[in-house]
């Protein structure tokens, strides 16, 4: 089973509101990015070609439990493991903390799929390359 | 126990991403939105004073799934509803639909809060006019 | 000349800053979403097809200033016309109140544009259907 | 005149839209990323305390300027310099590449203020300590 992959993300101004915390919905993309980061580390990406076209990756679910907050400036450091692999979908475990400090923690799962223009995402077997490189 | 409450969402340029659709993330935007809608139809908010201060409703709580997807211009229907009404917290629940088509279901939890400059927002009853006026 | 179209936006909270106002960045998509909404208004949309493909309106440009802020829940007023009309770009101006105060007033250029999958956007003049509807 | 500061940002996939580029606001949010970064790596911050309270630096314009476009996980190659340095703004301009060619260029004007919760920002002189530090 792949070891866990460590990230940190700065929050940004952006990414705060009017509370003068990280708004709730920047989690979310914070998840996503810390999840591209853990494949390009593998060599790997969301969006892939092989001889029969485009793979990808939609979301099913996402979910995050907060239970502190962070603000401006704030570096959170960020653990990603893989809690469950299927045989046509990822689920990625997510942490946040600051220093010693629980922020959040969530879960994206994710179904590959084959894209094609004319017709919606085909979920389709995990590649065996995609698993090896992921080391999963 | 309070009715369904019913908004529509278009889906706006700046929610869609590279795969052509709404971004995952922007449906807890969405559902934010929907939340505050709801409030304001009953003549309440997020932010509202009583007389020892402000109260605030921070989330500790929040997930989506996805059985569809939405492109740009679409209009999304969308229902709240409460889902658990608890002693110093709310569960809304949403559906979003295109037409007959179910996109998502989420829920986003929010938990009463006396907010203060100096310290961590500090959980309390939800105030008996607030149910009053949620209708719950 | 086309006259000036009028909508309006509310503040929703992902729009906020921690500095408790909108965010200046806000207002490049809610210029944006004016500009689509003004289109939809004629009948129009910035994807559309003829029959040699689809054309779109990539931005070259596009500026704000900012006169005073909005926050949370305020409802701006937004007035969108056709600052410039050339042959192969449009230059739209914003003007955002609230009430009687200016708050912020913007342009966005964008060029009409053949797309294709192959090779960057390629400028074309606008067509004269999308002129008579834009009635302009 | 402080040297040119130099940084980087990947294009995340929820900076993207559905014209498979990155969204035109998000460079308003980049061009901000490198503001603060360019502050931070001279040991200021947007949002700094003196004997008198808090300073901080509402904008009151922003622009960019588009020659093409960048695509998920690009990494830009950002300048920041200081245009115009004024008695109570600063006005920094950026410009954006992709190996050798030019993506977007853009400007953010920003007001030294003391900041208080009861009335608008106050513009006052930037402090001689803030000059220093900045090297400008």
């Amino acid at each position: 089973m792949a070891s866990t992959f460590r990230t940190t993300r700065r929050v940004e101004f952006c990414d705060t509101d009017a509370a003068g915390i990280a708004h709730f919905g920047s989690f979310f993309d914070f998840m996503e990015q810390a999840e591209h980061e853990l494949l390009r580390s593998r060599d790997l990406s969301v969006f892939m070609n092989d001889d029969t076209g485009i793979i990808s990756w939609p979301r099913v679910a996402a979910k995050c439990e907060f239970q502190s907050s962070a603000r401006f400036e704030d570096i959170l450091d960020i653990e990603v493991s893989i809690a469950r692999l299927g045989e046509k979908s990822i689920t990625y475990a997510f942490r946040f903390r600051l220093e010693e400090t629980d922020v959040a923690s969530g879960e994206i799962t994710s179904v590959c799929c084959r894209m094609t223009d004319q017709s919606p995402p085909e979920p389709i077997v995990i590649p065996q390359w995609f698993r090896d490189k992921l080391g999963a």
